[in-house]
């Protein structure tokens, strides 16, 4: 089977990779140039344009699109009149399910396919394999079975076709605020054995024997272990953290549905937290404090 | 009525202050000679120990205790020997209504009555009288009237015999629950207000109008107004909030009586975070984050 | 002044008979008879049409749109092609504060003015005068001045012309989260102490007196007084909390604009939970529990 | 090596049978004879009092608690006496660590040694073997490897040493504490899939996919695919989740610490939520949306 993959950064150029082990041939399209070069090194051939792409594959043609999920309109807009009929294109990265709703409804008025799929694993997905919910019409998706089953972890698990197109990013969104949820209770009870300081507790050595045997052993637990095991005060990072689109849409979908997700919710607004300088509610908090119980303010700028 | 006040601090120097403008004869004790000093300036008598105190009040006498919360049995291990059968002890401070449980029995051993009397107000107390929740037995209660109607905004309202002992300090624990859960609501809206910088809204200005007709008007608005008009940037204030015992006290009695609490729990919990330095669980966040999917750490010490 | 109301629901109806005994005259319109009928025996004249209602008013004509914020578009799809250059439309409803941008923008092509006022008041607002957080151009707000110091509870506070366009929804959106906030506070105060049932705390004698002197006084509390006095155990009244669009927005605004607002949100979660019948949440909780440590599951239907 | 085993429940008793498979010689002790009688068909020998116990072993004894916390402390009242200077007691259950420092204090005056071991494992365990978190001296603890290396998942892994006395009920406190946010947050997460119901999610299918190369991948994840996979739509199942002390614990030490654990604190609230029956605050919510809005209430006994 042939493939066109439509950016070549971190997670498109690892998945070419393990597509072209796996029997597929890839044809790779980055505008960077730098991105092209590395997967030449591993022996994947790269276009300089997405017509160069198109022409280089097959029809009907396969393009797989993995690329930041604000970009997936404009690409789009390249792609599509360059493609015939019964061409599909899916897109693998992190979008909004709504938005692959309109997409295959776009890109079903000009019979081009449209697979939504949302892809787990991260940096480990090459030697691991990918966790694949793939969302889209049957008779589309069952096409590109070899695909799937070169990048899951197994032929025969590790990929699925969970629903019609829209079903694969719900999933995978859920998955992400899932995973928020997940590592903030981790993180809050590292956190607090930390604090113990009397008792003394050897983090990295408390997170690998739960690693074995215990109700909260995880993946994401190995990686913990891990991580301390590098870096057991976890010294030179900052208490910042990053989220990207899935955690919000999560919670606006959660409460568009009347569903209460509390600890989802909360997980995010952490990070929201954890990104804040010089909080205004915390300011106003203490204001209002000084103002009926005459408790002095910390001045700012004071140390903590 | 005489009365003789333990404890004078700002509490204690301004209720001193309002009973004897209500007509009831105050001595007043506390350690510090400045303490004993500025309620003389206010012509309300000063002794310089609990032995003269006690002496100076006609029997049976009536002590009113405004001290911190963690020397009250300290002041109880100096009093009680002093004290005579029908003598009457109030704690007016911020105890935990387990603690006022044990102190009236113990109190009971000698004769002595015992009242709990969660007074909430301020420093706004003096000039607006004092909100008083009353627990203790009713005979007890009912010959101490004069000194609520004296503490109290009017002769008739804002004090109340709410039970048996324990239940005043109770309410008055949940009294600072519900507090905490209003303060972190205003302090969230305001924030919200605040970085919502195209419609440039003047808090000051939003505050002040809710003050008159919404549903959200209170006493604490009106206090955020005066803040807000003063300072309007906050600046100078810390995002750094202090908690008292109440709030986990509340936090704590709540999850005993399996009754969820949550938007309480999260106002301690919000304090709590205003006081991280260099939070444990975020760069814990962080780290996992950066193993998974490879994504980048923001180092600790970088401008944020 | 002269004013058109649209829409003569219980909040239209009773702003109109303020705005007239404020010396306004005001002509509504309701597509209900009902609605007609009541605001006539009022002493306020009602058409029967927009077309009526335009007709009736002398130009630059003044509309105030009290309408559920689902039919405000179409609202103005019929009243628009009536309007000339210089008449203005308000709308005092609950409406998101992006739909105003949008709707002025749409006004403006027409040279229409919009105002977007944020309505506080409830029920009580006839007799105690409306909160209004008003959103617009200075020229054409302040022409309106008559109408907000009718409206308001008294000629010079409890209005304010808070912003532009989008102000004073956007400031009703978040008055209207605070809200949320303060009830739940209070709600969840008040049944830790009906919980604790060996101090037999009266709910109502407690929310009474605090209302005088306590830190947590408010208009809210109030109400919970009134409501506790009337039934104080809360009998006949379902555990079932609706919620409007304001505290939604309120949420998603505030998690677009990076500002963590957790007791808001879970304010509004805490209702989406009133709602649920047998969730899957917990379902799935007690499944995993049974999964792990063999603990027994509650069949469904059993006693509770 | 000898071990005695007191409490034969589900627990104790798989862990005599795993402990004797690995060539540990164990006497247990039941007070109920069908416990007792269930390990002896396992060719586990048990005694019918705690003296017939101490005496089957040589000394030094070892005895191993598996008991309900709450009845440790009258086993160790019954059990102390009978104990000879170097005899050690390890309590492997869910004592709190607060609890275990005080009772190695006790066994200390009689120069018996504590050990206290958190064990994590379930139902589970028999066949996977244990995860361990041991607490107490070195000396003590380095004697009683045989027995870790017997339960434990491999001798090599899923057992440590994390600390002095008390090191090891706090880890597994906290380790409890993780289990209940991770809970929460996959049964959000499904709830959220099972409400979108017009994508037809197969939640099953769902969760067994994602046991592959998935960033939340985890033990819970897979008793969650095998619980879905048998009663897909939890039929059956009450949304009632019960929860045992160590959650409790967790929140409250960490209020304690200052270690603000959002996620864990608000998933222990949400099943005392789901026990909640006929919720007052949710009443008194739905009673104060009355009374200012006017909004109606939903009469209880009303279908939902």
């Amino acid at each position: 089977m042939e493939l066109g993959m439509i950016g070549l950064g971190r997670m498109g150029a690892n998945m070419a990779q393990r597509l072209q082990r796996g029997g597929v041939t890839v044809t790779g399209f980055d505008p960077g140039e730098q991105a092209r070069a590395q997967v030449l090194e591993n022996g994947i051939a790269a276009v300089e344009s997405l017509q160069a792409l198109v022409q280089a594959l097959p029809a009907p043609r396969v393009l797989w699109l993995m690329v930041p999920s604000k970009v997936v309109d404009a690409t789009l807009d390249a792609l599509l009149p360059l493609l015939s009929p019964h061409d599909v294109v899916i897109d693998g990265g992190n979008s909004w399910y709504r938005d692959s709703l309109r997409r295959a409804a776009r890109c079903a008025e000009q019979q081009v396919g449209f697979v939504d799929c949302g892809t787990s694993g991260g940096v480990w997905g090459l030697q691991e394999g990918y966790c694949l919910m793939i969302g889209g019409e049957t008779a589309v998706v069952t096409q590109l079975t070899p695909l799937f089953k070169a990048l899951a972890p197994a032929a025969d698990r590790g990929w699925a076709h969970v629903g019609p197109v829209g079903a694969g990013h719900f999933s995978k969104m859920v998955h992400n605020g899932i995973e928020y949820g997940m590592m903030q209770a981790y993180a809050e009870g590292f956190a607090l054995m930390q604090k113990k300081a009397d008792l003394e507790l050897d983090l990295a050595q408390v997170a690998e024997v739960w690693r074995h045997g215990s109700v909260v052993r995880s993946w994401l637990l190995d990686l913990s272990a891990d991580a301390l095991k590098r870096n057991p005060g976890l010294a030179g990072i900052a208490p910042y953290v990053e989220d990207s689109g899935e955690g919000r849409w999560t919670v606006s979908e959660a409460i568009e549905l009347d569903v209460p997700a509390p600890v989802i919710t909360l997980s995010l607004l952490e990070r929201l937290r954890s990104r804040e300088d010089n909080s205004f509610t915390d300011r106003m908090l203490a204001a209002m404090r000084n103002e009926f119980g005459g408790h002095a303010i910390k001045p700012s700028g004071g140390s903590q």
